[in-house]
């Protein structure tokens, strides 16, 4: 597929490497392409660099995976993203990652990205977990558990399938208003990694018999 | 221990039963101790049953497993809690499981919970799985987690051992106010449970590497 991943941070950078590897073409979306993290990342991943507008505009699929501050103006940038699958990769962390904070009325970031990008078809997904089990989900038992939700069953499909191509097992938990689920449980990896100390090498795997 | 076990529904039942055979001495707190299902559930457990005030006046930890809109009552009838340790094992879902609503500004039942039994060492726990797990949490990859938090550190570390005598492996989350993740992961069980209709034998792991 033709995937813009706007961001470069670790999240972004992990999933783009990913999906290049994976046989995806890939252009990361950046306000600034020349710079040299972005020429590094494009280098080792065999992925372009673009503006962000012009990333969006070529793509299939749109990864959002830039901090929740920023999101807003990613998509004004990106313009009209009418029919694509956007990927909502978010969290609205506040500063001191002791909670969440959509700065709106929304339910979910999931559900903000949906009212600001009016027509994209949105999935929130690659939010609940660190971008060093995105880089590797494998664990001693089985691959980790990605979760994701959304309103358009063929936008989730493709999805589920990107989750795929990244090692993970993809679990679909429903439509995009199960997304405060989605991010509640991406608070709790961040607490348990870090406050609770267990370290970022954690992941969640639903298990069934 | 000596432990109350209010409400002798599903997952009360459960909990119950199983303490009970690990050795601990269970007095289910129920409104009619005298009902043919409760005689049935004490012929069947070994536990004996009281009025909710007998059976929490004579405990040192308090299992509050009844729905969450009788959950002030079992309060009130339980009477003074202080020092006891009280584990909320509720969540207040919405009758028909689509969301969570606590009736009350409260962050999570939890908190409320807390503010409603002043002095007790509230613990949020058994609240995330369902209550088959709770009757048998292994599964072929291992132990279901049992996620938990509370504020008293001897009385969570008094409700991981519980959990670890029904099999779980118990996973401190941290304070009381991590309460709000935890009921979200119970919604998150339910909802994959039934509107996704995995089922009901699935949990979840938390995988280390």
């Amino acid at each position: 597929m033709k995937i813009a991943v706007i961001g470069t941070g670790s999240v972004g950078g992990t999933l783009g490497r990913g999906w290049a590897r994976a046989g995806h073409e890939v252009v990361f979306g950046t306000r600034d392409p020349g710079q040299a993290d972005v020429a590094r990342l494009t280098a080792e991943s065999g992925a372009r660099a673009a503006a962000v507008a012009e990333a969006a505009a070529g793509a299939e699929v749109v990864a959002l995976a830039v901090p929740w501050g920023a999101v807003r103006d990613a998509l004004r940038q990106a313009g009209g993203l009418q029919g694509k699958i956007v990927l909502d990769c978010t969290n609205p962390l506040k500063p001191d990652l002791s909670g969440l904070d959509i700065g709106s009325s929304a339910a979910s970031a999931a559900e903000q990205v949906a009212a600001w990008a009016p027509g994209a078809r949105v999935v929130k997904i690659f939010n609940s977990t660190g971008f060093n089990n995105m880089a590797d989900p494998r664990y001693p038992e089985g691959p980790a558990a990605m979760l994701y939700c959304g309103d358009d069953a063929a936008a989730k499909e493709a999805a589920g399938r990107l989750a795929v191509d990244l090692g993970f097992e993809p679990i679909d938990a429903g439509p995009l208003a199960e997304a405060p689920l989605l991010e509640a449980l991406a608070l709790l990896w961040i607490h348990l990694a870090y406050r609770q100390q267990l370290g970022r090498e954690i992941a969640f795997r639903l298990m069934r018999r």
